[in-house]
């Protein structure tokens, strides 16, 4: 079972922010993501930033994109994302239009589970070719007291099952990884538990230790 | 009842290319929408450089919203503008922080109707407190070959009847104003067919002079 990458999500207000927490944290990283926030606030270009920057982490440009699926995850992928997220909720066509323009340009989509959603839908969009999954926790439903269990930990299996590479993310802290041992998790998404911690290269190296503990290469 | 209001949606992978389109037909215009390609591409400054230049303009920041609501609403809102689109499928917290940070900034959001809702679902948002949707057909969708029928304009109505403020949006033409006589509607929103036509300022007065036949202010 391959070893689950560590990806930091860069959702800063200004690329000098985000680059701040790169210096530190991208040597420690497989996967950095240019957040929703990020893409918004300072525009496509800071994904190219981030390319030219870190040629060898694989890049995501977290778009959450739900219309225009070619425009925008072509333009992800000129710009250089490696990966590019596209919502449950877009319609089937935005998803494969998007899959079409990041597969022309040797990148990949990556659905983003949130809200309501049900395996069919997944099972669905497996076969349209989809090949990736963000099981995502809303910041907003954790701010309001959620965080993982048995359910979640279900729904990553289902996922699993349907054939989807799955990245989890939503709340992480090193204390649980565990939880998901015994699956192939694809990444571990974390942002502020990383970015904002005392010393974060130290935490990242914490991560990659606790993720070494129990998915051996 | 208020005549509705003529929205031109800035879809444009550049600023420069947006202000080409505003150049035109601002004069002509009662909202200009950076749309959700403009700030992705360019970033939020967008939104600065259009309440700068178009201060007597409503301005849209269409950043179709799905989590982190209060970091991004407040984010647009700080840059000038006066209202934010957030997703239905958005978490129900989400929606609420966007409208508490919209709201101390003078704005206001607007529910953008996509994929799977219920009008139960919306009559719970009109309870929460949010007061404009809009009833979106997707791009992908239209190139698929839809059209505004008897079915949309039944649920324009109902969102009319539950309270809200609706605009409306996607593939609409001079030619189908008419559809919508007699319903208060907010706004209609176009992008490429105005921004594309042959002479964009003669096109925007096309279409208003076709809302002022059917809504006498």
């Amino acid at each position: 079972m391959a070893r689950p990458l560590l990806q930091v999500a860069l959702d800063n207000f200004s690329l000098s922010e985000a680059l701040e927490s790169t210096l530190l944290l991208a040597p420690e990283l497989d996967v950095i993501e240019a957040g929703t926030l990020l893409c918004l606030a300072t525009g496509a270009d800071s994904i190219k930033a981030l390319r030219t920057l870190y040629p060898n982490n694989t890049i995501v440009a977290d778009l959450k994109i739900v219309d225009a699926g070619g425009e925008l995850a072509g333009m992800a992928c000129d710009k250089g994302a490696d990966w590019v997220t596209v919502m449950c909720s877009a319609a089937n066509a935005t998803k494969v239009n998007a899959m079409k323009a990041a597969t022309e340009r040797g990148g990949e989509m990556q659905v983003e589970l949130f809200g309501n959603w049900t395996l069919e839908e997944a099972a669905e969009w497996r076969k349209l070719g989809l090949k990736q999954v963000i099981y995502h926790q809303s910041r907003d439903a954790l701010n309001a007291g959620g965080s993982w269990g048995e359910s979640n930990l279900n729904m990553v299996k289902n996922l699993i099952d349907l054939g989807f590479e799955v990245s989890v993310t939503g709340g992480l802290t090193v204390e649980n990884i565990s939880l998901f041992k015994g699956l192939p998790v694809k990444c571990f998404i974390a942002g502020r538990s990383l970015r904002n911690a005392k010393d974060p290269a130290a935490e990242a190296r914490k991560w990659k230790m606790e993720i070494a503990k129990y998915w051996q290469e």
